[in-house]
């Protein structure tokens, strides 16, 4: 606790998590070409069978008879249970639906290790019943705590123990965020990431990969899965000026000021505390409850021995399905999951400000946030479930997104959610370059920089998964071979 | 939307609230004697009648047949229900009590104005039934929803419109926080500091004050009042280098390292990102549930015509109040209030690691906290609650701040908590000089310096009332007229 102590933890350059910004940013020219050759070699090994199964024949699942809510025997992974909304300020008043419960904190951990200077980060070759496309990239680790507490008697998990004992470690990354708010009731995961100097064993399916190579494969529809995004949303990359790094010869102005956006020291149009005070305005006024009933309660869905659906065929539906897997802890097993009608879009309107890109975030409320609302993307909406909403209900800047012109269009994939509870379940990921000058700011909305979100993800519940995720696309786009598409 | 909009709100060099901490600490110097006689005269004219009145003979209040809730006729305001908890790592395993249940956001708002280059700050002389002795300083708005809506039709509550459009003017301070975990189930209030340059119609009762001024009352018992206090430990005083404002001659090592402490550029034992994954972790791994029972089933605790009370004598009773007063929104009415039994010990164990002041934070989970641990005081308890208890189950450090040499305590003084819910709750606020080698960081505990919390504080449920509360004591450390005691 001496003097010797302070400077070691805390002056030391390298030694600020900040730094990892630099060291992760240097392997951003890598060529991704290998392990686009490794993900498809593993994906014909680790294919799963997954096969649609009647609600009412899961293994293992049961109704409760007082509540119709579908539950494991065990008590734990998750139930299906029922959600009732009132939300006074939204286009629909109230209204309830079905809802995934999973009180507990699971892991989402990514481990870090620096090889020549460079940063590299391990993830996983996984195949998920949801993914439609079978195999897609992880985090080292993507464990609920019945998985890691061996709820299903399974093998044990692969590095668990990295995070669940991190603070031997160096912690570049270590918060409680939110999942999905109109699927989830309050469902969080602890993002992390783990930096490790020791040898590691490496395992079969697992690869240390560089944030360029990371990056290209974002670029591909339905290849780096949704838990690897939100942990790379929460990664330290703004904070330091990184601009030498990315001083590639041909940067155009999007790119340029993108580096900028990510040095706190460039300014932003609102500052941070405008900033909170807009979040804490928001979540003081909007006017939304949710609470969980019986989910034979929910009004407007309709049940079948095989699934749940709304009687407008609109939304999602509730189906089951049987899993057969090789290589993992559990090699068969039953589930219900959630299957979204039609594919959405998530956007971010990003546009330079006195040489600083900024991106429109939007205050969202949505039934399942722990606390009220979070920072979304400009447009985050499936258009199929507004098609029957007056026009001023319908998603603003929807129009705008949907109709830009090619060359603004600076990031588009197609980019799958969880698929360990979601069934192909596939957004459209856009980022598309306005002036923001022709843009207002309209309530509910702020213009604002990448270091800005930077600093908010760094706690739990500021941006919800989706704008973390659009985030991980966003500074995808400073690497050279991220922007080549 | 140009880059002078940029410029404008950002790069300003007193643009950023940082800078309201030097506006501030330029008034440090100033003599405290005019206030305390201005708030003496304000004590003799705003006096309230307050006489105890049987809980069942409360005007407007009313019990419910199914539950015994205790609530007001209006639905507004509050109720007294049941809290049922489960605490499997404490040392009493599951527990029920009474506890205030009050869902929706109040404001503690304090108007701030520059005069003369120097920050000031509009406080009120308020009189409230719960404190012992009348009067005492208050923000310039304390008003639950209820309140500010109008639920009592009294007149309305001056200088709110401030606060309820305050992007109009300059926020400094705009977030949610936590109130007593113990005796409130999940209440937040939104603190709040809204500096304005425009004339300010001038009340009676209320008064411009400098920080260095309130510095100086807070060294007096019962005299700054909890809301005061909490928004105070909200104030951006930290961020920006103060050492020359507060570089008195004669200044011994205790001050310099405190001075030196609201600098994040002086660093810190842990680094940000270590105390935030301490914090995730303490939220991911500490099991406490509570939830709102019926308060007629509540275990352990009897209810008689008059009062609610403990079998053991301990804790606290709810009791009833008839309350008479002059000049207030309304002038007569009655309430239930929370008198707990003894005087609490709140204190903060401060030492000088590598010649920066840290102080000795506990990660601490109560029941009523939104997100399970928030950073108390190094010490927090009545002690008469605990004198039951094997040693290993008493609070921990209590032992060392009672016995503490009197030359190591830097400040001491009893006040009070919210006096429009707590009758005659006081805590003797403490803080004790140590040699941080001589103390180790137990299992929960953290050394932590004052700009860490100070960043930390700027974001919703991190440092409890108390730690915000202590750590307003703690500056007023830095202004002479604070230290001379």
């Amino acid at each position: 606790l001496a003097a010797s102590a302070l400077s070691r933890s805390h002056r030391r350059p390298s030694g600020a998590p900040a730094a990892a910004a630099g060291r992760a940013a240097h392997g951003a020219h890598t060529e991704p070409d290998v392990s686009v050759r490794w993900l498809a070699r593993s994906a014909g090994r680790l294919r799963m069978a997954v096969d649609r199964v009647a609600l009412d024949d899961l293994g293992g699942w049961s109704r409760d008879a007082t509540t119709g809510n579908l539950g494991h025997r065990s008590g734990g992974f998750f139930s299906v249970e029922g959600m009732a909304v009132e939300a006074a300020d939204g286009p629909v008043g109230s209204w309830s639906q079905p809802i995934i419960h999973q009180p507990e904190v699971g892991i989402l951990g990514i481990l870090a290790k620096e090889f020549d200077g460079v940063l590299r980060f391990l993830l996983q070759a996984k195949a998920e019943p949801g993914n439609h496309n079978g195999v897609q990239l992880s985090p080292t680790v993507q464990a609920t705590r019945s998985n890691y507490m061996r709820v299903h008697r399974g093998r044990p998990v692969p590095y668990l123990d990295y995070f669940r004992h991190a603070s031997r470690h160096r912690v570049l990354v270590d918060v409680r965020q939110s999942e999905q708010g109109s699927w989830f009731f309050r469902k969080r995961n602890r993002n992390m990431v783990v930096e490790v100097t020791e040898e590691v064993e490496m395992r079969d399916g697992f690869r240390w990969l560089t944030l360029g190579e990371i990056h290209a494969l974002l670029a591909r529809d339905d290849t780096v899965n949704m838990d690897t995004r939100t942990v790379l949303g929460c990664l330290p990359v703004t904070g330091t000026d990184l601009t030498p790094m990315f001083d590639v010869p041909g940067s155009d102005r999007f790119r340029t000021a993108l580096v900028r956006s990510c040095d706190p020291a460039a300014g932003a149009l609102h500052d941070a505390t405008g900033v909170l005070s807009w979040i804490t305005e928001a979540r003081t006024v909007t006017g939304i409850r949710a609470r969980l009933v019986p989910l034979d309660e929910v009004e407007g869905w309709r049940r079948t021995a095989g699934r749940i659906h709304h009687r407008s065929g609109r939304f999602f539906e509730v189906i089951g399905v049987r899993v057969q897997a090789a290589g993992r802890e559990v090699e068969r097993w039953d589930q219900p999951m959630i299957r979204p009608v039609g594919t959405g879009v998530i956007a971010f309107l990003a546009g330079s400000i006195g040489g600083v890109l900024h991106v429109l975030a939007r205050a969202s409320a949505q039934p399942g946030y722990a606390d009220v609302i979070e920072l979304a993307p400009t447009v985050q909406c499936t258009p199929g479930n507004h098609e029957h909403l007056p026009a001023a209900a319908r998603p603003r800047f929807l129009e705008e997104v949907l109709g830009a012109d090619e060359e603004r269009i600076r990031f588009d994939a197609v980019l799958s959610e969880e698929g360990g509870r979601f069934f192909h379940a596939r957004n459209r990921y856009v980022i598309v370059e306005v002036d923001p000058d022709a843009v207002a700011e309209p309530p509910g909305f702020r213009w604002l920089a990448p270091h800005q979100l930077g600093e908010l993800v760094r706690h739990g519940h500021y941006l919800n998964i989706e704008a973390r995720s659009l985030l991980a696309c966003l500074h995808s786009l400073k690497s050279t071979a991220g922007s080549v598409k």
